[in-house]
């Protein structure tokens, strides 16, 4: 590690060619999809926190949009095709350097199944979501925020921070 | 490049030592600072687009949120203390592999000046914004969006992608 001229923070700068790798926070998007009012869930086949329910999203790739990736990871994830209606929420993770950003939209033929990453999908009414099998404290934001601002009748764009000790 | 196990995209895999070097999109993270109505505003001193004018905002870096990289941002760019107040604007500029974020957020006592990064920090009336000189199109967007609120009186949060064609 070493400060690059003009920089403030120590970076991996590489010993042979005096590259600078910087690092930066990762965004994790992802989409609550709703289908005649039932939400769209996954239970997770994988590590972390598998078994338990989340709502599709994972890593931005270079070169999409943040809609792009909410799309393509309900696609891998969920094999469903979503239409992207607003964003829903930003979660900050600090703590692990990441800023996880859902959008709410709409299933375009209610279809869906379990990609790889899942173990199955389901279309879940309000009344039937897990809340004690949610993976990620962000998810259950999302799910939050979105069920008030439903019986309100009016969506907004909601910001928090994921503090370490209250997730885990 | 690779495509590791599991994965579906082509990956840096270090030949020595296996490990896997992701590249993901980065976030801009800024802020559209007020003080009596007035928009605080830089004028850039380093490429890309040195001369023109900006809102102050720089790569979010690891361990914080996305308020605090605004904070911290102000604080270098024009020396000047922020309370963030509500995001305003998130603009995806898919083919340089970024996510710009603006915050709306009030100065604490009015001070400002011009960080290392700028040659000079004002506070703009709306009628005086050199719209002609504005660095980014993600920084003019983040701009009219809130100028349009303002006057309307209700306060969004705005998406848009910076599409290359029209930007650059």
């Amino acid at each position: 590690m070493a400060i690059p001229p003009g920089d403030h923070l120590p970076r991996y700068v590489c010993e042979a060619c005096g590259s600078i790798h910087y690092q930066n926070p990762r965004m994790v998007v992802g989409c609550l999809a709703e289908w005649q009012g039932r939400i769209l869930l996954c239970r997770r086949a994988i590590e972390p926190r598998k078994g338990f329910w989340t709502l599709p999203a994972g890593f931005m790739e270079n070169d999409e949009t943040t809609e792009q990736a909410a799309m393509r990871e309900t696609a891998e994830e969920a094999m469903a095709e979503v239409e992207i209606l607003a964003p829903l929420a930003l979660v900050n993770v600090p703590h692990i350097s990441q800023v996880h950003f859902m959008f709410r939209g709409r299933l375009k033929d209610g279809r869906h199944g379990a990609g790889p990453e899942s173990l199955e999908t389901v279309l879940a009414d309000e009344r039937d979501i897990p809340w004690g099998e949610i993976a990620f404290p962000s998810v259950r934001y999302a799910l939050e925020r979105f069920c008030e601002d439903r019986r309100r009748g009016t969506f907004g764009f909601h910001v928090s921070t994921w503090e370490k000790a209250a997730g885990g």
